[in-house]
């Protein structure tokens, strides 16, 4: 469905908030907006902690936008 | 639509949580939230079983997001 | 869009339960539940006889996932 | 998205409702349910026609289910 | 996602459209219906203009169906 | 998903918007219509920036229309 190519600019940014263990938002096609932090990525889902350390694995097609938590 | 690598970190968690027979939230495309256990998943589906050992066949372009049941 | 391999467990359930004329449920990405008996499978698509003997064809993009009736 | 080999139960389907000019009903993701008579189908749309003899192409991956018209 | 064959009927369709300057309706997923006169199409978009001649590009996983303005 | 051809007129467009710090709206899947000016595309996503210099990446599975800002 998508390439996995770690070079591309928006594998990047996601692989940067994963490192900086930056808060982000993520809304997807059900429009539930998930906050927390992105522990892992690969080609076909992302991982995501929240504030009660729960993990929650998300696949890629659900995914909508992301953006940084203000 | 993905690849069904089993070495894939998203792969492998959803077959830690079959191996365990962990309880899990699943979450899909049609807003229904499904909980049970997960039985078996191929790269097409996954099964889930429910408290009256129902079994329900989940397409995976209708899953959005998985978490182990608080 | 989907592998059709036929040694899938996903595929040969569906197949067991055309075999055994297993009334089932069938939700849709629309939120249609579809109630009857499946009558074949091919790689694009199902086709599903309810109890007017009326064939539904149901497209597998649609498919969100599939149960025994109870 | 979808193979377009013509000797698919659910493309052979379509063509014997085109032949016959059955009347159908189309379910979209939209949830529309669009009433007429399939002109044509190719790899990536069809064609219905209505009561009005005006053409509308369906994209393929809008398509839900499909059944004659009761 | 779609064969961009030029050859098919749908893309043919669409082409003339284009040519004769048809005046066209488009549902969208969202259930946005849009309304003017298609300028291009290619692998994964086409181009809308509306009457006061603002371009919308429009990507084709998004398209449920197409018709002439009544 | 889809072929990421610079040549190709709907991609072309995207990068004179890029180009040009050009105002957009974004119409996604879940019906959010986001503004904003876009910064970079690639083969996956776009990103969009805000007002507020906030950056959305938005996923192109999740694309509708896009339209400059009137």
């Amino acid at each position: 469905m998508t390439e996995f190519d770690t070079s591309l600019p928006g594998i990047r940014q996601v692989q940067n908030y994963i490192k900086n263990k930056q808060e982000v938002e993520l809304k997807l096609v059900t429009d539930d907006l998930l906050v927390g932090k992105l522990i892992w990525q690969d080609a076909n889902s992302l991982c995501l902690i929240d504030h009660y350390s729960q993990e929650t694995i998300i696949w890629r097609q659900a995914l909508v936008f992301l953006k940084p938590k203000a």
